[in-house]
């Protein structure tokens, strides 16, 4: 992944160094570093911050201030504004996904915008982007704090990047049908010795009955040894030790 | 959508009121409402709580509060663990999308199980699942809150509430947990009774061992009650008919 394709994370007029620093570590647990501050309230730097970033520290040190929005996205190309959607504004809006398939088509750099915790981004600020992107929350309760919407953005976004999902690669693969086959055969021959099968009129249904329950556990090599023992001590003579 | 397919959310041992909180607050930002507390450590209600939920005060007022993670989860059917991948359990390991597929194509009732704050959960409570749930996180610098990991796996899940429909399944519904907790339990009865478990130092991990095996097969309450039959003779003597 080329580094240009990650988007800078533009906080506007953020108000508490605290949010400042869980931005940073949201940030950063999807890989994103690079931060820009516009007129922070508080200064910058902000001694709240650091504690909040929970070890993000190279964020918040790299971390940029600018003067205005449109200095801070000045070398992007790509500017998504987050926010709800707007009508004073005329903007195309999409959601989170459709925002990280256009910043990992792109080839040049991508912004993202977040406005002030208590207020939220002004028209005047989200007129600079692309596009809104709204996360879609529940209509009866939407209230997704700074750090949140940054962090189900750069999720998002990290789904594009190198952060794959984990498969089911990491599964033991089902044992080959011919080990089934000895556990069940080992089954119904202690099945039989035990007299379970009864009465005879049922006794291949039964054995059907078995054959698919066991075929549908997708038990690994390994589980099939592991069951194939567990019928053996249930069948054995109790074991002394020591 | 139907509110059975809707996960139930778990926490294990909870630390903070505060936590709880802005759990509570983002489980509601995409629409769930069901949270369990297993011993939360400072008792139930915590007046910590309330501020921190930011108006999901509905959500806190119906947690109800479970003295075991096997109780918290007895009628449910899915069950996954926000952890990151464990050494010492060999199970499946699901990104946060198909999670939510599985959830989503599950008729019967789901739940997530988080650990708490400092700890995260332990291999006992992990085992009682039938797979992990694992966010891609940066491996350099792996930081997840527990509010942040609820609310990545509440958001993706709401993106399948609006598509889930009730079908028509063919397939019998998964067990629910308690039904399989009892053939565990059972099963393993009767191992000690043979002397199955030695070294006494091993036994737990081959405790986790089975539990893992059983809870993947899937078996609906019709085939975990085979099963316990076939158990029953294994063990005991021979049956004389006619």
């Amino acid at each position: 992944m080329n580094s240009a394709t990650k988007p800078v994370i533009v906080l506007v007029r953020p108000q508490l160094g605290q949010n400042i620093g869980k931005a940073a570590r949201a940030m950063l647990n999807f890989g994103l570093t690079e931060m820009r501050l516009v007129t922070p309230r508080d200064g910058w730097p902000n001694p709240d911050a650091g504690p909040a970033a929970s070890g993000a520290d190279v964020v918040l040190e790299q971390a940029t201030v600018f003067d205005s929005v449109e200095n801070a996205v000045a070398d992007c190309s790509t500017i998504f504004a987050s926010t709800v959607r707007r009508r004073d504004l005329v903007m195309p809006v999409v959601g989170p996904q459709e925002m990280a398939d256009r910043i990992a088509a792109s080839t040049a750099r991508s912004a993202i915008l977040f406005g002030p915790e208590r207020s939220g981004l002004e028209t005047e600020d989200v007129a600079l982007a692309n596009a809104i992107v709204t996360v879609p929350i529940n209509p009866e309760f939407g209230s997704l704090n700074l750090a949140q919407a940054v962090i189900l953005l750069a999720y998002e976004w990290s789904k594009k990047s190198a952060l794959a999902q984990p498969t089911a690669k990491d599964l033991e693969p089902p044992a080959p049908h011919g080990e089934l086959d000895g556990l069940i055969s080992q089954l119904d021959t202690e099945l039989v010795a035990k007299g379970y099968f009864h009465p005879p009129s049922r006794t291949q249904a039964t054995r059907n009955t078995i054959r698919t329950i066991f075929t549908k556990t997708g038990w690994s090599s390994r589980e099939v040894k592991a069951i194939r023992g567990i019928i053996r001590a249930l069948v054995g003579t109790t074991r002394e030790h020591g």
